[in-house]
């Protein structure tokens, strides 16, 4: 529904089409700022036959960092890449899920393979061999839907155990290139050793994507202080290694003053004069998504 | 490079990212009316270890048709679906590329699946499954890189059988959802018995974009109106089946002026004020793309 309140549709129903200006994509991840959706019809792909989970532990966060870039680089594209960092263990170390974890485990990996079964031998040797390297502790694997559920136990206690121990944790979702993971790995450690400030980190790292857990008190506030520039300077890094300053969550108004150290002035200039376009009189969840506009020059 | 000739880049180097509008995807498909494009990087996907390239031939259109909707309709997905007509088939008959066709092709599938060596046997079994029913006549299938060169010369010889033929036929490349080709399939028969134009039928049937050819000498008036014609009910028949004008072609000049029958008129209006946005001077490839404005309601 537009801003004038007209509803309208956009898109094709077929696997191709390239007549007009391509508004479903404009409007998908525009937080609602351009227009409401109030419909959406998606396409289905066909259910994998199979699926086999790995679960690969490491000495230390560098090791797992390492071996991402590894499992990224070779031609089995895992369906599911998850990444825990040793303080990411540590919380969930007296949850049940964790008992089987070793004592040295600095970091672990969550690999899952779909396609045929007859394939699914071959991808995930292809896959234990990408995983093997410097700093590979153990690798287990499941394919029955139990052991597979016990598997993934470690990772799906995370949020709660991380809700339990810091509830207003500041949460973000940076993306960096695959091969720039290690990079980005050593670089959180080294602002977590700075400010002095438990940084937790795991997520989806087959793209590049981390969840940033800064554990803070906001209440003190010395510690908000300190988790602002903080967050300022896990930014910098992530754009310095050609990264993104949300995967997935989006901008809202958490980021939106970050936003112009990402994008391009000129492009940042287009998305103001979008906005304008489609939403003149700035009624569509305002003040999201993007800084305030300087003043635009005239469109000479 | 905008329209006012400021060089900026959009998009991420992640294979996530929420950052801002996706100007990306808002250019690709603009035809330049948006902005020049003058460099773009692109992600490539693991080449696939094998590949197995099948030739299916049936009685007639009808029968390849539904052989169509039952390849796209099961879990393995052929990463090429080629259609040719039997007008198609009789164009390149005396070519030495279709001499080993049999004389009653009526319609021939080209599909191909690929994917890791040791699940090609059963793709090529399910792909094979799947193109048998009513009125196939024969499916030979090829590994080897000469075997599949020798398959794939009868749709390769088309294109320029075609020019030598009719140099100035019209090449229209409409698409439909696959489940809708059979009753495009018969839709166009019947148009070009009406109309008495030859029209031949050949494309990419696994996305459902077809290429329909209206063979005519435009030097005859009577022609060229009755192609005028046809294609205006050739374009409505494909938007009654859910379809679009154009699956890769793009709108140009020559389908400009049809786009109205297949856009919303808010969205149409919405791409015309996205147009005025970036383009205020009206100098990227003008005219292309869009049909002229209708005089705009003030956005109250």
């Amino acid at each position: 529904v537009s801003a004038d309140g007209r509803a309208f549709t956009t898109g094709v129903k077929t696997t191709k089409g390239v007549v007009g200006y391509d508004l479903t994509r404009l409007l998908i991840g525009s937080e609602g700022t351009l227009a409401v959706i109030t419909e959406a019809t998606l396409r289905l792909t066909p259910r994998p036959e199979a699926k086999r989970t790995l679960r690969a532990i490491y000495r230390d966060v560098e090791s797992a960092a390492e071996a991402v870039v590894r499992l990224m680089g070779q031609p089995v594209t895992p369906c599911a890449l998850e990444f825990m960092d040793h303080r990411a263990i540590e919380m969930i170390r007296d949850y049940p899920e964790a008992a089987a974890l070793p004592t040295d485990a600095g970091a672990l990996l969550m690999i899952e393979v779909d396609g045929p079964a007859a394939y699914l031998e071959a991808a995930e040797a292809a896959v234990r061999a990408a995983a093997a390297g410097h700093g590979l502790l153990r690798v287990e694997s499941a394919s029955d839907p139990a052991e597979v559920k016990a598997l993934w136990a470690t990772r799906k206690a995370l949020s709660p155990a991380l809700r339990h121990v810091a509830p207003k944790k500041i949460n973000e979702d940076v993306a960096v290139p695959v091969a720039n993971i290690p990079a980005l790995v050593r670089a959180l450690e080294g602002l977590a050793t700075r400010y002095g400030i438990t940084i937790v980190n795991f997520g989806h790292a087959g793209n590049g994507n981390l969840h940033v857990n800064l554990l803070i008190d906001p209440e003190d506030p010395g510690q908000a202080e300190a988790a602002q520039g903080c967050l300022s300077e896990v930014f910098d890094q992530v754009l310095a290694l050609e990264g993104t300053l949300s995967g997935e969550h989006g901008v809202g108004l958490e980021k939106r003053d970050y936003v112009d150290r990402e994008l391009d002035p000129v492009a940042l200039e287009l998305m103001h004069r979008l906005k304008a376009t489609f939403d003149p009189r700035g009624i569509l969840n305002p003040g999201k998504g993007l800084p305030d506009p300087h003043p635009a020059p005239s469109p000479s």
